[in-house]
């Protein structure tokens, strides 16, 4: 039986795993969940991920869920995956995991919060808080000087100096391109003052191309949806 | 040179990384970087860790920070550490990330900013938040609810089912026990209904004592100091 991956490719950590398969030559099957339809709460899900979240694998009979297991599990359990994604070396995946883990309570908790209380609530029935988005974006803009001075400190084009990117260049630019969704003017404000995060997206992207923009093309379409609800609020404001 | 461990006992991701080095005979030298003195701030200690935060490791040249990231270090640098903390087999090691990337956003999260704004805000001359103590309590208890029904379902003493402990028991149940420094009606409120995970605290407790007990003493002085300090404060209001 092939590898499930179960996804909504809105959400960034299953972009990164799906991005991680694609990129790997992983024969797997994309199973859609529905984040905005609420199907990542129905039984049958709940069977895979009883934590109702995306993204969840199941590969044979073992389930996982958890994007950073996942994908750890993945660069382990199938021999084709190149070492710089998940490295043998002790030292350089003990630093992987240390990127990993700090990743939860900063850039992930940051972005995650402001793009849904400023943009996607309302697609899911809720209102957003400004408070907690203002809180969001200094969390956020905190996280993004970090990862510049602390895991780009390197000469290479990828954290922690390297020249090939690991599962947590892929986990966080996922995290980064959600900003996507937010307004331009936003945007700018947020990540216009780091250069070299810039330049590690677009490092990221170009080594995982064309995966990158095509399990990102959903993405893109909701932008452009957004904005074209936002020029129809306007206009039917006139 | 031997491993320095960087730790203040108060910080419940120092206790799990102290516990499991005194538990599997690791040499170490114990640093004590007190948070209430902001020790963590200082530019020594960012030279260890940029972040300002413990536990922190240096093992030779090597530097590593995030509780998670060690506790594995320390599971594969050193040959002495039993294969239950973190088993060599694929699936079991998976199911273990998948736990400690979970606790981040739930029982940690929850947990923490309710210790916070309830009883230790003021000893780090902060006023606690009443709405972010009780939005952490909603989390913390679907947290410990979710820790029953998902992570504590199999027929073992352990999460997992397992029959010893690994370094998820060690690191969630130290997250646990710093809810002993809530007053104790908040903590039957928390913790009475959750019989499951009050009998895996025990478990893991016996399991690791008398380690365990000896590096939670601070904590316990810390409980009952506030427990003094509530009598004195009741007293000068008679």
């Amino acid at each position: 039986m092939a590898l499930k991956v179960y996804v909504d490719r809105i959400s960034q950590p299953s972009r990164a795993v799906l991005i991680f398969c694609k990129v790997n030559g992983i024969a797997f099957e994309e199973v859609t969940v529905t984040l905005s339809k609420r199907q990542q709460l129905t039984p049958e899900f709940k069977e895979i991920n009883p934590m109702g979240k995306v993204p969840a694998i199941v590969d044979g009979r073992f389930k996982l869920f958890e994007s950073h297991a996942i994908l750890i599990y993945l660069s382990c359990a199938f021999p084709g995956v190149a070492d710089h994604w998940y490295p043998a070396d002790l030292s350089r995946r003990a630093k992987i995991h240390s990127v990993l883990d700090w990743h939860h309570s900063n850039l992930r908790r940051g972005s995650a919060l402001l793009v849904f209380n400023t943009v996607l609530a309302p697609l899911f029935g809720r209102t957003p808080d400004p408070q907690v988005a203002s809180e969001a974006e200094m969390l956020l803009s905190k996280s993004l000087s970090k990862i510049e001075l602390v895991w780009l400190k390197g000469n290479g084009k990828f954290l922690l100096g390297g020249f090939k990117p690991s599962i947590a260049d892929l986990s966080l630019v996922c995290e980064i391109t959600q900003l996507q969704l937010l307004d331009e003017k936003d945007w700018n404000r947020i990540l216009g003052p780091h250069l070299k995060v810039r330049e590690w997206i677009e490092n990221t992207r170009n080594a995982t191309n064309p995966q990158f923009d095509e399990v990102h093309r959903p993405l893109y379409k909701l932008k452009t949806d957004l904005i074209k609800q936002g020029v129809e609020k306007f206009t039917s404001k006139m």
